[in-house]
């Protein structure tokens, strides 16, 4: 464990009129180095703004979001900050898939706290992207975290959505791209669960988004796209199975097939823009 | 060589109502099989529609304009096509620097017409962006090359640059970011030029915007934007060259120094939509 919650910059770069910059610091929660990037518009030279957390899915890093959704244009306008964590920890030591597969391990923390072993050690993303990482955006930055929102794709999804149940008040407004609903019940989620969980099913519920709505004591509107033309679709995703878990409790869930599109950063590219607007509205 | 002209997909993605699609065909004039992508906006389902060539920099591929430059949201409001090839010839047997550095070889084709060996075999990029690849274009699909304009990026701007200034009438309107305008008087240049051309210099001038520039016999104005903290401003890029060459001729060019912005792709997105609509005028 170290004790330095220092922040120390790897690039900046311009973009739409404000900035994105990526640092490495070290993590009490992960015990161990992190990067993550921020992109902060032009209105927090001035001014606390608020800020939008966005989850990755398997296999990315913090860079994709920042690089390939071409948000930065709209989040400039709204004067939007958007911070962007890697998907797991990382380095020498760090646990990763016996075969190296990219759905378990390194790149593939599913935002939960592991309990078993050898997980258990470092895999904590869940305290990571609701305690820890908050608290350092809200120390150096110019960001009212009482105005926060989250969102993800995929694993990212998922992530959003179970960190937004969990926590009534903590965020705004939630919406997710393609994300996995249902982890308990497809390949992704049972894996990746049976490794950070254990075998019994039943702790696995504090982290499955169609069982945490059952239980939810605050109502947050849902926002849901998802490609009909998505490979993950049917196996993985099941996004039925949240709509109907939402129908059962009556709560209010906007889910939009989009024709044609398919589970990558094109896709969410496309509708990034509404997204960024939809949570404006909550945060304003 | 090969005879066939046949395109195979590798991909295709939906983006902002219209598609990005990835193909391999065996190219006659770089005797070697090239990849290429194509942005299809919607309006290419029903009709014609005018196409913006993209020319790459160094170490890119087709990819990285399509993944990170934000370009289809606009393209497809515009009906404009997009058409990004590789930056080289590759594949077994084509020549590459002999220590792997990024400036030369794969990835540098700087879109000239080899005369040297070994590179003369395969590298012949000026042919392939301003011969072969329109023509596969126009014949494969609703793209009307009569409209056509170019850009690029660094290296990809000089591309965009000498293929305009050395083809009067194939374009409608050409423009740039971060150019490589003066090759034969930068490290760059010089490196790829004597490789690929000779030590001889006067065959450079063919292949450089500021010589070129002098010979013009028809004016299309030339739009650049340069950001003003990119790291190769003062050593490889020099706009203030091709600014001396316009005025000592009187040639319209409107350079655009953006404060703060880099060499990077963030650069780039956020100043696509200007460069879209301005060849958007032009091809109208």
């Amino acid at each position: 464990m170290t004790d330095t919650k220092n922040l120390t910059i790897v690039s900046k770069n311009k973009i739409a009129d404000g900035w994105v910059k990526k640092f490495n610091h070290s993590s009490d929660v992960l015990d161990c180095q992190m990067t993550f990037s921020i992109f902060l518009p032009p209105q927090a030279e001035n001014q606390k703004v608020p800020v939008l957390y966005w989850l990755s899915g398997l296999t990315c890093t913090d860079d994709n979001f920042m690089q390939k959704a071409g948000a930065q244009r709209v989040a400039s306008e709204l004067g939007l900050a958007i911070v962007a964590p890697d998907t797991s920890p990382r380095g020498e030591g760090v646990a990763d898939d016996p075969n190296g597969i990219y759905d378990l391990g390194l790149g593939a923390g599913f935002y939960v706290n592991a309990t078993e072993a050898p997980w258990s050690e470092h895999y904590k993303m869940y305290d990571y992207v609701t305690k820890e990482l908050p608290g350092l955006i809200q120390k150096n930055f110019s960001i009212n975290n009482e105005k926060a929102s989250i969102s993800g794709h995929s694993m990212g999804g998922h992530g959003a959505l179970i960190c937004s149940l969990k926590n009534p008040g903590l965020y705004r407004s939630v919406s997710a791209f393609s994300p996995i609903v249902a982890p308990s019940q497809c390949p992704w989620g049972e894996k990746a669960f049976s490794h950070y969980l254990g075998k019994d099913k039943s702790s696995w519920k504090q982290y499955d988004s169609c069982e945490l709505i059952k239980q939810a004591t605050e109502q947050l509107p849902i926002l849901i796209d998802q490609g009909d033309a998505d490979d993950f679709l049917n196996e993985q995703l099941k996004p039925e199975r949240l709509e109907q878990a939402c129908k059962e409790t009556n709560y209010p869930l906007t889910l939009r097939m989009q024709k044609g599109y398919d589970h990558s950063y094109y896709f969410i590219s496309t509708f990034i823009e509404d997204h960024l607007r939809y949570h404006s509205k909550w945060l304003s």
